[in-house]
């Protein structure tokens, strides 16, 4: 695809026809408030761009049936989303609709060659698979702050090897399509609001939980990045002054306190002080415990797995809540790894953040989990790179 | 007034006349990216309406020398700020200057009907003065959450009797002229950003430390007020677990360290207690302290006055750290009434953001107190009604 929309008009048709799917004509005229004839000249530009077909007649409304027009079938986005442990590939329509989907371990830490082998490979299967011959635009989710504009990785402390790199450029030649990078919690929030939990909210943020903790911000339907492209970077807000002692300095970190690795830490701890029996026997068969482990051993009632979520999801929800006094929002997603936690985690979120929340801004405010788990953060990334095709160029 | 911009071009180019002043024709074509012959066409309509005039002979730019284009000289605002002691009104012309000034103590606990008889005795003197005659809009900011759209005080905590209060109504049918209603800390960060600190500044917030203490949020240049009118509300933000009782019943909220009234307390314990001979003495003189005499004293050199205010500062400072984290500001402006505490509050406040917030928010984040002082309400009152009537009708 290097046909891009020629005005603002065109641009909101593409975005509507992305967001509802196939529309008569008449439709797209009661939605964008053009008149016929301009409607009429912008669609049938956008017609000879083959950004758009013609679909079959639409249903009629009396008079003469008009055709119904959709995106191009043959357009295909991809969507990758890398992790700190893993990382997710997918190719969408148009429409952002998954079409094929892979996930895979492997560790942020092996630095950007090495992972964008992994993914290269990744989109080769997914290729061979034949949802897709080519691609007309790429979207990429990274685990640290990223200077937008330039598509490239800023001082991201989990990711050694990547501070700099120029993640757009690299990834544009080796596909050989447009593409654009973005934090993953972004991502997901994007992801969401595309397709799940926070479709059609204005003002919302997304806790991710996984390794670590971040957050994505939507204000006024578009994602907040701030001034350097860290905003949502809510790993390091204090929970305790005397706390614990956290890998940036401070003490008494979020993340200090509670994420997948603080989790894994604390349950490994609790299986050698014997505490948990539960947690030790699944220590002595895998050598490791991951927040999965607790989440097993509090499903099957053990005390000790149950106590590390609730003071977790505690933990957590005194950032929101404080968060929540703040900005307001209409909506809170909970997602990421440890969403596996569940509800006893969302219950000692809730809790806390109901309790210490003013009434006014909690009175009407649903805190609940994302509901697209993996698929969130590449449909996030597909909706990126297809906002920035469906702008004018 | 009653004239309106009829589309979005007339009224960017209002917008552009107050925030620039006069403009010859050929500049504001620069600045609205419109054609010479459309921006004709605008610029005649503006002048039919009254709401600008012709304004002399502009420099020549080589040709035909063109006019200059300003705002009617005779419009005028009005700028309300109701504090939760102390009231300010102010007249200003259609370019924000403020042209006249009136501030009076005030308890806002005496409920809307007796402040607003105040407030109108203002506005008559105000008028008395020959700085205006009618007014062509006013703003008005009160001191807690307001819904924004009806003009309505929304469960205001510290202001008995006005829940529900219709004041744009009321105002309205009193002074004969539109009205809009916001809180007090958002009008101070319109303020700023109008004439102040934050000019020209897309993202940032204003902390205000007044009898309590609230939070103006700007993103992408406009105010977020939040879902449902309260987002800035950060008095009620958790600072210490163990912390001191608050009104609003938890424990250790940023209000209950650090706010003017709990400052007040505790330099009134701290005389009382004998711990400190120079607020005790101001005790003895005038039955109560607040915190102009903690300044006072600290800039006597009292040690527990300073220490007070370090606590302050450092408390304050521990929440802006979360929300720098949380919303990546380009700045953070201190003001409001503790102001008066000066550096030793912004060193303190400054010490801790700088200390707990990563480096990649805050490399760049200025933090400052605000210019324009007890001015910048009123200034951002009446910016809000000229924002609402330079919108297109």
């Amino acid at each position: 695809m290097t046909a891009r929309p020629a005005n603002a008009h065109q641009a909101r048709l593409l975005r509507l026809l992305r967001d509802s799917g196939p529309n008569s004509r008449a439709q797209l005229g009661d939605e964008v408030d053009l008149s016929r004839s301009k409607l009429a000249v912008e669609v049938d530009r956008l017609l000879e761009t083959g950004l758009v077909v013609a679909d079959g007649l639409a249903a009629s409304r009396g008079g003469r049936r008009s055709h119904n027009i959709r995106l191009a079938p043959g357009l295909r986005f991809l969507g990758i989303d890398i992790g700190a442990t893993s990382v997710d590939v997918a190719v969408t329509n148009a429409e952002l609709e998954i079409l094929g989907h892979l996930t895979h371990p492997m560790d942020v830490r092996d630095g950007p060659v090495a992972v964008f082998e992994q993914v290269l490979a990744m989109v080769g299967k997914l290729r061979d698979s034949g949802v897709a011959e080519g691609f007309d635009g790429a979207g990429i989710g990274v685990p640290g702050p990223v200077r937008f504009p330039e598509g490239v990785p800023v001082a991201p402390p989990i990711m050694p090897g990547w501070d700099g790199f120029p993640v757009r450029e690299a990834l544009s030649q080796e596909l050989g399509c447009p593409v654009m990078v973005d934090n993953d919690v972004n991502l997901m929030a994007m992801g969401e609001q595309q397709a799940g939990v926070a479709r059609s909210v204005q003002d919302f943020f997304c806790v991710k939980i996984g390794t670590g903790i971040g957050c994505g911000i939507v204000v006024g339907g578009e994602v907040h990045r701030g001034t350097t492209g860290s905003a949502g970077d809510i790993g390091h807000i204090q929970v305790d002054p005397d706390g614990r002692q956290c890998a940036c300095g401070n003490r008494g970190c979020l993340e200090a306190h509670f994420s997948g690795a603080a989790l894994a830490r604390d349950a490994e701890a609790a299986a050698r002080d014997d505490r948990s029996p539960e947690l030790y026997s699944r220590l002595e068969t895998s050598g490791r415990l991951t927040g999965a482990d607790v989440a097993a051993a509090a499903a099957a009632g053990d005390g000790v797995a149950l106590d590390l979520i609730r003071e977790g999801g505690a933990r957590t929800g005194q950032v929101i809540a404080g968060l929540v006094s703040f900005f307001n929002p209409g909506l809170v997603v909970i997602g990421g790894g440890v969403t596996g936690l569940g509800h006893t985690l969302l219950a000692s979120i809730r809790t806390q953040v109901y309790r210490q929340s003013l009434p006014l801004a909690t009175g009407n405010l649903p805190i609940v989990l994302g509901e697209l788990g993996q698929a969130a953060g590449v449909t996030g990334a597909a909706r990126l790179i297809s906002d920035h095709l469906f702008s004018p160029a």
